[in-house]
């Protein structure tokens, strides 16, 4: 049961928010439909909002190799990736002004310096203050200075395990346009959801989306959900569900488990 | 004489680049008149800008009291006077990548602490990475979380004396919409254009501006000048120039004097 004024991390899935398959183009309607889910719920809880690339950054980060680092994929690379980000990330945040929610947008790139990919340091004052005083900050996957490579993206899933260690949210859910993890493409056909993810079967599920354990590093699903099974080690109930079916979000917020996909390291007892 | 790739501070105005009258109209010819003139020789150069908030920011903060603490303006106040700063920094950004510069917006809020009404800290080291690698950090005046008071308004001058300890630039170009400082307020006649402000004339100058060099922190030109004086004790050049005026912003950050308003300490030798 999640308890009143419990912080909880809420991804907005570029998948869900955006058309995967045209550049730039967000679904409003989901974005406005996640929005007012929140109005419902966001006096109960202190939410920490994120939201992804979709195809707002992704086409982009990707026709510049943004992720093979600053002399790949130059100045102007990084600039227009950063930009693209912001984009969906203002449209997600007037979607929730218009709900009269008290949101802070958060560029992730003002306060983030990474090393080889990874988070090596954010500066995470500001978020503290207003969770504190019941803003909700609004973060997003954005591309940022990399003391290696010059640059590197960081996810939505990264952030949240950088900031889960700090803030310790009870719960973690991310809405994305499928209704959890398959164990292949559920485009695709034959593929089965899978309910629980724990150490029982982590390894498999992993191997079972094209990663593995130890190697994969280059982001897809695989590597998302090995980061929210890490994540789920802090003690984190992590959710996956369908941010396209009405009030899921919501329930999932609440504190509903099996509308998706849960993770945790433990199995039930 | 400032050399090739020395560090100058730049602010757009928001007299120069808004319409003061007329709450969030800005001024996009000189935006992009502005951004033509640093697009010219920003190579030479490492720049970092700063936009002031104009009648996008100040209608809204003064509306809500923004100044006087998140008891006072509320959530609504702080999202709402940060929203139009964005804004105006938006426009800012895409007039300058419009010419093909290399900028990246700065969320100040994202990065900054205040307390009582000063910048306490700043995250400064994706600034560091950007100048160091030949990008524009675009920064703008913002609402920040202020320790005490809950929020406070930080201008640019602020952040650039914050930024000025740590980066030491050659030389700050404010751009505005007058000549430089007056001895009054230069709208309303009998006003005389100050061509420098040294350690002999500041105390004179600031009384006459209507402040005290001892009480003034409640923002205007008063306040303003202080801050600029305090800074060029840090052995930069401060030049107040009218942005309206072409070329005047470009010939300034070249390094010629004696276009508006010139602030050091010492008077010349």
């Amino acid at each position: 049961m999640v308890e009143k004024k419990d912080i909880v991390f809420v991804k907005f899935g570029g998948a869900a928010i955006t058309f995967k398959d045209i550049p730039r183009k967000p679904n409003i309607e989901v974005i406005e439909q996640m929005s007012k889910e929140i109005s419902d719920i966001y006096d109960e809880y202190r939410l920490l909002i994120g939201n992804g690339g979709g195809s707002f950054a992704h086409p982009i980060a990707s026709q510049y190799k943004v992720q093979e680092g600053l002399n790949v994929c130059g100045k102007e690379g990084f600039s227009k990736t950063h930009d693209a980000a912001k984009d969906l990330n203002d449209l997600v945040v007037e979607s929730l002004i218009k709900q009269n929610i008290p949101v802070l947008s958060f560029q992730t790139s003002a306060a983030t310096i990474a090393q080889g990919g990874e988070i090596q340091k954010m500066f995470t004052h500001p978020i503290k203050n207003m969770l504190n005083n019941d803003f909700i900050p609004v973060i997003y996957g954005d591309v940022v200075v990399d003391e290696i490579n010059g640059c590197t993206i960081v996810s939505t899933e990264q952030i949240f395990k950088y900031l889960g260690r700090e803030f310790k949210p009870k719960r973690i859910i991310i809405a994305t346009d499928v209704d959890g993890v398959y164990t292949s493409d559920p485009k695709k056909g034959n593929a089965e959801l899978i309910s629980k993810i724990t150490q029982d079967n982590i390894k498999d599920v992993v191997e079972g989306l094209g990663g593995s354990l130890e190697t994969d590093v280059t982001g897809g699903m695989a590597h998302k959900v090995e980061e929210l099974y890490n994540l789920s080690k802090l003690n984190i109930c992590v959710e996956i569900i369908n941010g396209l079916k009405e009030n899921y979000l919501k329930r999932a917020i609440k504190g509903e488990e099996g509308l998706g996909t849960s993770i945790s390291v433990y199995s039930d007892d």
